[in-house]
């Protein structure tokens, strides 16, 4: 087979500053399928992306490429309106376990395909299995079933799709490119496309703890993601949040799943329960319930119905123990006075050193290891009083994570004033 | 083995536009060398120093890294200064030929360890095979013979001769990131300081048969090497050359070694006899023989006797008739006029369509194809006469050949005046 065009061509032009025309662009991640672009070709492309930028033309092009490297699915025909929210990713971010469950018991059909967590934030599969029973592999029919029926189903995406994306994200993963704009947004918008879901709320980080920390990138993703969603004909509204602190007060698995039924239960901490309730209200309006009370469904058992039934449906047992961690560790105040500082990076790293996340893809993880932390910012402490117990099956790991956590946590003198944090700092639509 | 650094932090340094510091430059090479560090890292490192450069430091630590991937040759002992050129690479560029032959005509070694072509700048080695007999290898044991005896030799470049340069050179090829002039530089210097010469003379090209066909950038890389070349201990000068002509009437192979045998006997072309006096007379003074009348040398046979003496050396017989082509077909003038413009990229990517040259590594060429050029810039040409011979075995190849010269041959009204080019730009040292 001729191919039409030459990657070292695309490569150059790429380098050197110009946009790529629609159909090169389309080339590229075909022949980067076919295995006719090499690995070491794409990764100099994915440089070149990343320090030239792409337009929005570009993007939109090279998501829709994506998307064609694998297969489409279409929840049409399902009498049910579908509306799917995705995270860049943060410390303690459970919202998806309280949020797919509420966002379905008023109706709508929340088909929540997710992956698995690597490096310091958290994967969304990984603390579901943490439920004695529960199974992320759903087949496609399988899912369809269950959004008819429960109408929320978190679980893992097939490898059909968007594939060219699979193998880019791993390529990123190891040749220093993932932070670049334009291949975040047409990764996860070409899975979130393919997935046929109508419409989408996306809850884009900033904060030491995301993976794009300065607020200004992260407004730009998010703006690029919203725009590319538009163009797909995929109704799609952005809240911008601030992932400088853990959300909650637990980062890791179980103890996160355990949160997150707080929360259900209308309690938990303040900053879950209100950003699960914002993105509610974000997936609502969008399928069609606009003005929802979602805490009053939080409050009066029917989110937490749904997601009993959620869990049920893969073969979870919602009131089976969760695991406990073998070894635990308590980080003290040595004096009195006001938590100022919890670093979620930092929360992060620990929970990860533990054996919460993983350092390569297919790792096993510690479903019972994290960090709980005992005080949000704000609040005051007394010396001696735990700011965070450490979790773990493995005691050697402890050392390690405190040290990840050596200036994390400042406690300011008694009376100082910390200015609250806004959670939700925007709204782009 | 604990590796000292991580690829993917070096990498996002470089992406970053942060110095890389010494031990992880030396730590990069030598890791890539073991092959710890893959192939798509350093291909989107390259495009990281392509687009953010690398100061004088880093790059001097880099050529460094590339000598100590293999072995280091030494000429002490030899009783004989040596003194070595390179060229960046140009059209119809067959310097070396003439050149090497006439500096031993004065009691310098020249030891100089060449490649073979890819693309449309020729190769000197694939030049010099089209001598019957001619063998490229020698033996480290048998070049030192050489250069104590004849004082030339031009020969094939070992492969334990910076190791890590030619693997990362191939990658460059096929990634878009051969134009990076820390890379450019890094690769040229660390196998002329790892070949043991004692000085080096440069001849860095711009115009569009060059590879940097800006004269600011090849300026640029002609700064660096001398730099490099002086913080090495390596006494190395650069001329800047004008590649916009190509140099002499002939690019190809067997036709090349015919116009420099023509220099060798006190002809040829005036570009190609100038370029050769004023390389030759740079590389004697560095080897401590100023003022040398180069030009004496040729007209009265010394250089001639050396080149006899060198071909022989290596197996060649000056003597014998060299590979004439097939098939010729003439481009002719079709108006009276002055030839006004004589691309040297074009003509260069003839020569390489007819079958002079090679697309990939490893392939063969053709010893008799190439362009033989019938006038000069400047010079007066009448309708009906060839402005060009096209030289092939395979008449199938003479269209595209023809195609790539479209334009390239500018006939203007007679009596245009055509501004004389300077050949020698510019003298860096």
């Amino acid at each position: 087979m001729t191919e039409p065009f030459d990657a070292v061509e695309v490569i150059a032009a790429k380098r050197d500053g110009h946009p790529l025309g629609t159909p090169e662009i389309r080339w590229l991640i075909d022949a980067f399928t076919r295995g006719v672009v090499a690995d070491e070709q794409m990764s100099a492309w994915a440089m070149a992306v990343l320090l030239n930028g792409m337009d929005r033309r570009e993007i939109r092009d090279l998501t829709l490429a994506m998307i064609d490297s694998g297969e489409r699915m279409s929840f049409a025909g399902l009498g049910k309106r579908t509306v799917d929210k995705h995270s860049t990713g943060g410390v303690g971010d459970k919202i998806t376990l309280p949020l797919a469950p509420l966002v379905a018991s008023f109706g709508a059909a929340v088909p929540q395909l997710s992956g698995r967590g690597l490096g310091h934030t958290g994967g969304t599969l990984d603390k579901l299995e943490s439920i004695p029973g529960w199974r992320a592999d759903l087949g496609t029919a399988a899912l369809r079933a269950q959004l008819a029926d429960v109408g929320a189903a978190i679980c893992a995406a097939g490898a059909d799709l968007a594939p060219a994306d699979k193998r880019l994200y791993a390529l990123r993963d190891t040749t220093g490119t993932v932070e670049a704009i334009p291949l975040i947004a047409s990764s996860i918008m070409s899975k979130k496309i393919a997935e046929g879901t109508a419409a989408l709320v996306l809850d884009v980080k900033f904060g030491s703890g995301a993976f794009l920390p300065q607020r200004e990138r992260a407004e730009e993703l998010a703006r690029t993601m919203v725009e590319l969603g538009g163009d797909a004909g995929v109704a799609t509204v952005a809240l911008l949040t601030d992932m400088s602190v853990p959300l909650g007060l637990t980062a890791g698995n179980a103890i996160e799943v355990q949160e997150s039924v707080e929360v259900l239960a209308g309690g938990g901490p303040a900053d879950v329960r209100e950003l699960t309730i914002a993105l509610a209200v974000e997936m609502l309006a969008l399928a069609g319930v606009p003005d929802a009370d979602a805490g009053a469904a939080l409050d009066d058992g029917r989110a937490m119905d749904s997601w009993r039934r959620m869990i049920r449906a893969q073969g979870g047992d919602p009131d089976a123990p969760l695991p406990r961690a073998r070894e635990s560790h308590d980080l003290l105040a040595d004096r009195d006075g006001v938590l100022a500082e919890q670093d979620a990076r930092a929360v992060g790293v620990a929970a990860w050193r533990l054996g919460a996340g993983r350092a390569r893809q297919g790792d096993p993880v510690q479903h019972a290891a994290g960090v709980r932390l005992h005080a949000k910012p704000g609040e005051p402490v007394r010396a001696g009083q735990p700011l965070a117990t450490l979790l773990t099956d493995e005691a050697d790991r402890i050392p390690r994570a405190l040290e990840a956590l050596e200036g994390a946590m400042v406690v300011a003198p008694p009376g100082t004033t910390v200015p609250p944090r806004e959670l939700i700092a925007a709204r782009i639509a």
